[in-house]
């Protein structure tokens, strides 16, 4: 609240906006020395043709700036789009030539939209509550601004007052109008969307001297502080960077908080934008780039596209001007490197200068174990990432105990998901969604989203009764989020987080706590206890999403070889096609697949009575939207359940040299030691070896000695292998 | 018929066999060259040290050489394929370092087998027709014998004669006494087991000094040369290189080949082997590489695994071989940088000195347009591989009008495969096997190959029937092979190859020419004109097996989201389920999907009624042992049929940025302008422009004028685009 306080205050002292331009994109100091540099660094030089190359294809061409008529990925979507590219990336080279040829550019092409914005209502194909005018979803609009604004400013000083005046009147001010008024809650909302509406309206403001506009961007449409740019910082990162959304929507926020950011910090100074929060910005997108996978794609966590990765053009400005900003990373070198391009302001130059300098680069992103709280606050749950092994044999357990995530949140409480080698082992789908296909429903979000990948049963946690979590309402998702119970990451034998959640279903409680295991000579071990408590008897589905070929289990069962029917019929169990089932007893179950090269084993003990079912996704889908990819599920009935799972990684397989080495699971039993309240405590033979895994359920005091099934052990968990404590 | 009486007559005037040690790997001379080279060129320094690292790990070890037990994958099985490498390895070593402890290594583990083989009986996995002893198959006996063979030539000098006589009469005799007596029928097969056999056989025999083993292997065991090595060089390769067996095959058939000649060239110089049939082992190899894809892998033609390529151990001998033998090659040199090794011989050396002096090597292997016949005559039909643009944006497609090719060909007449950038777009399923795991079959066959892959309904061409060509039968389709009517592959605006089949059904005649078209603004067209005559009324199921996310179709379908079924229930129909059917009449099917970032678009006219299917394998595999693969089949009934498909590669699709350039086909209407048993002329509206495609069906005079529905032109075909003739 001080600090909001402390926000509004700089209301209060106004502050002149400078007239100076360019203000947003770069300084005309910083635009001075990228010039002078241009030459000198390999990347830089290259960023700078690509760019000339696409801009002079059009210098001094009519370009169409069409009445918007088609969703995402047809013509004047994809024409609008380009063009905001266009006009921004003249404007970048008006600056660095001083060729009035591209300040002609912007000017013809806003002139159109100065003509064009005054006369448009709702875009036709607007579905969205928040529909655009330019584009179908106001979203789209907002990116336009951004850009259109930074473009304008960019050719500013080139203009006559008379071509300003009407720039300003007609291109921006029914956008921003558009946006702030009959958008208003749209426009003050804590979510992504937010972000590039008050970048867009910022820009625009700063861009034009408009302070109005500058301020409703900072502080919201009633300059509060509850909604706009800084409420934005507060409430959509966790103090430790954690975007709410999930790192794949970090990867499309980040870009508009870069800009405004930068063009804030030329234009209010004081503000120390980039200082803000303890450096909210850098946290942000160092959290990011340790959320992806070994390729640089982010983690498919909540609604996400498995394509993305850390090479896209929103990244490339955020990296360079961190870096610029926060001082030199060799991470943020080698994701550099990676993306091939760098912005031309100075946060570019510097760091294609470091790559032209340096002589060796790592080839891996330095990823590490790590934990992040959720929340503004850090207080709604959290996400660890436990890490094992280094370079292309890392392993990367997420495991995420976390608040709902806004719109694009998954109902996925306790979840995890397992990386290793660069692949994708245990899966999460992602979203059901074309990105730019216009004839896959105009590139949106698809109903298959909602429908199946948001479910619970889409993710490798327990669903209750064949009922997603919170029955699925996004409303009742986003008031809670699960707990961390404790976690230990510090030693690379053995890592564990333990978490609970309790309201995801009424009346029962889920517990589960992780454990990354590596043995001395070297296997990893994934370990899973999974209990759960109630007072009355449900159905408990627990689902494996593996990627990769089966080549063994040790489930008799019989297929669906001639008639196949999906597991249920609602709650995203319609989407699973039924390939075939198994009624077991007081076994372990093993399944065995092959992903790239190596030998993955899920082995799970079922006590009493368990169906298990092998199934695919790609049922109910009449529009041939979904991949189709496979899963086991383990289902058990009762009051209190307990499972306990182990997936290991082992072996090689060769198919050039036809040789497989440890093809087999080294798992050949698990059994309870106990298992009640208080105590879970497993045996696992690992081959000839014993491997005992001890936690406490409840009462996780890091001092107390606990002495139970012949073993003794001080804190909520203990893990053993062959008679020797490995934590 | 001179050629084999020339060989024979070889017979007739005794060449003694000398006794210089080594003379199969290598000679003397050689090795003492190869020695000196060693430092000097880094692939074969490297290739080296990675042997001797091996080796080194075990000199001094007592070796396992089991009782054998297990399938393949299992430890028997690896652990003598282990084996026998690791004693040619050995061999070598003792001959480039002098060092005795490697030649220790190899008597004592040839010692062993002397005592294990005398007690072998058939191998208790054994299950094919040809059953091993040291293996379940005598196939991998005869690997053994080849390396084992040479071992012992490696390390003959280091032996004494006792030594010697207890390993040839221990180890060596039973085995070929085993496979040219037990297996005599076997052993002289036209078969890719026959050339491993031979080269066992022939390279025991060159270094034991045993004339008798070397003349069977050379000319059969009747010695008549009929069989042997001579008469496989002769029957399994056409003139112009096509192995019978497909590239697959040829992979694996090229190593014994050429090992036993460098055997024969040291031991038998006036052979002259290597010029043996105008150097038929160099155009085997080069009409191998040819027919990779841009990765390196072998185009999945009958029985393949798409995951094996060019840097297989077994094309690492030839190509250095034949670098040595047949001289520089820029696509040699290309492979053995991209397999990162060499062998440790004279064409190792040379080719490792090429690479490093090299200032560039291309990244891409010279493909070219090519035709191979097919027959030890060339006159059995033939593949014709048709290429179109180059280096990354390289496309193939794959036109089959063969003969069966032995117990591993498909029943596949006029099919045709389309690769594009690197990815197989229209796809052959390849076979069902998971070489070298011992859980699924031991790495055998399954028998989802015969049962679906090898069908006829699994392949881009006609099913009459539902049944597969030559009613699924071996022994039929061997007799018979398809035949090509005209090519014209010259000119890359328009390559075109007719072919007809009229034996696969009885009453039945097939006829299909396909074009490969690059228009003038860029597009690339596969266009299909598939007619079929009959006297009597059929079912005509044409599938398009694709490889991609179906992105829209213009078939209205009812989809089968709820329940699923298979497609039919034999033949390999029983392996595809329904996903959707539909019911058409006179209308354009169109179908798009997107693999990678590229569009493909299938168009096929439909004149009267007919049903459309969209399809998925994995019905009926109850073992988890099938990819999950879609396809389109169109369906018509009738007496005389004439499909006319366009499979039209387009557009773009970048999922980072977002865009999606032209992902609609320009194919907008299909029309017959004359379809009869002479002619067939269709105009294709491309946009807004014509595209004509006229050609004969019979009578392919390449002088006669014709014309016809308005046009005019010479010869078999012609193609009009816009009013201008392509061809």
């Amino acid at each position: 609240m001080m600090r909001l306080l402390k926000m509004i205050a700089f209301l209060l002292f106004p502050v002149l906006l400078t007239a100076q331009h360019p203000i947003t994109f770069f300084t005309k100091t910083e635009a001075a020395d990228v010039k002078k540099s241009l030459a000198k660094y390999p990347l830089l030089t290259q960023s700078y043709n690509d760019i000339k190359k696409e801009v002079d294809a059009w210098a001094g061409k009519d370009i169409d700036v069409p009445f918007p008529k088609d969703p995402a990925g047809g013509y004047t979507h994809d024409k609008h789009k380009y063009n905001y590219t266009l006009i921004f990336n003249s404007g970048i080279l008006y600056n660095l030539t001083g060729d009035i040829k591209y300040a002609r550019l912007v000017r013809g092409v806003l002139l159109k939209y100065a003509t064009l914005n005054p006369t448009l209502k709702n875009h036709p194909q607007a579905t969205s509550s928040s529909p655009g005018r330019i584009f179908w979803q106001a979203l789209n609009d907002a990116n336009w601004l951004v850009y259109a604004g930074m473009a304008y400013d960019l050719v500013y000083n080139s203009l006559t007052a008379a071509e300003r005046k009407v720039i300003e009147e007609g291109a921006f001010k029914p956008e921003v109008d558009f946006i702030t008024k009959d958008l208003q809650t749209w426009f003050d909302l804590i979510h992504n969307h937010g972000v590039w509406a008050c970048a867009g309206v910022g820009i625009v403001g700063i861009a034009s001297g408009n302070r109005e506009y500058v301020d409703m961007a900072l502080y919201g449409t009633k300059k509060n502080g509850k909604s706009g740019f800084i409420a934005l910082m507060d409430g959509l990162f966790s103090p430790d960077g954690y975007y709410t959304e999930g790192p794949y929507y970090t990867r499309y926020a980040i870009l508009p908080f870069y800009l405004f950011a930068t063009a804030l910090d030329h234009a209010r100074p004081s503000l120390k934008i980039f200082e803000y929060r303890n450096r909210i910005l850098q946290k942000a997108l160092m959290s990011g780039l340790q959320q992806t996978n070994l390729d640089g794609t982010f983690f498919a966590l909540n609604d996400a596209l498995k394509e993305k990765d850390y090479t896209s053009n929103e990244l490339v400005t955020a990296v360079n001007t961190a870096w610029d900003i926060y001082g030199k990373d060799n991470g943020l070198m080698l994701v550099a490197k990676k993306q091939g391009r760098v912005v031309l302001n100075k946060g570019g130059v510097s760091i294609a200068a470091a790559i032209t300098a340096a002589k060796t680069t790592s080839s891996f992103y330095p990823y590490r174990t790590v934990e992040y709280t959720i929340g503004s606050k850090g207080d709604e749950g959290g996400v660890s990432l436990l890490r094992s092994g280094k370079e292309k044999d890392l392993t990367t357990l997420i495991y995420k105990y976390s608040s709902h995530g806004l719109s694009h949140g998954h109902y996925d409480k306790l979840t995890y998901n397992l990386y290793d080698k660069g692949n994708e082992i245990l899966t999460d789908y992602g979203a059901v969604r074309f990105i730019g296909i216009e004839q896959k429903y105009g590139g949106r979000y698809l109903p298959e989203t909602k429908g199946y990948a948001a479910q619970t049963i889409a993710h490798n946690t327990i669903v209750v009764d064949e009922k997603s979590h919170f029955d699925g309402k996004e409303s009742v998702a986003e008031q809670f989020h699960s707990e961390k119970l404790f976690s230990s990451i510090s030693n690379p034998a053995v890592q564990v987080v333990a978490a609970k959640e309790e309201n995801a279903y009424k009346g029962v409680k889920l517990q589960r706590t992780v454990y990354m295991i590596w043995l001395p000579e070297g296997r990893k071990l994934l370990a899973d206890i999974f209990n759960t408590t109630s007072s009355e008897e449900h159905q408990y589905d627990l689902p494996f999403h593996y990627n990769g070929q089966l080549i063994s289990t040790s489930v008799k069962y019989d297929p669906y070889t001639n008639r196949q029917e999906p597991l249920g019929k609602k709650n995203g169990y319609q989407f699973l096609w039924k390939e075939a089932e198994a009624t077991i007893a007081d076994s372990m179950v093993q399944l065995t697949f092959l992903n790239d090269r190596t030998y993955y084993t899920i082995s799970s003990l079922v006590q009493g009575p368990a169906q298990v079912f092998f199934t695919r996704s790609g049922a109910n889908d009449p529009n041939f939207n979904l991949r189709h990819e496979p899963a086991m599920i383990i289902r058990k009935k009762g009051m209190r359940q307990s499972f306990i799972s182990l997936t290991e990684i082992h072996g090689n397989f060769d198919p050039v040299l036809e040789f497989s080495t440890s093809s087999y699971s080294s798992v050949k039993q698990i059994k309870w030691l106990q298992q009640d309240e208080q105590y879970s405590v497993a045996e696992i033979q690992v081959n000839d070896k014993k491997l005992i895994i001890a936690q406490l359920n409840k009462d996780f005091d890091s001092k107390k000695v606990h002495s139970i099934a012949g073993i003794s052990w001080t804190g909520p968990f203990a893990v053993f292998y062959n008679g020797v404590k490995m934590n």
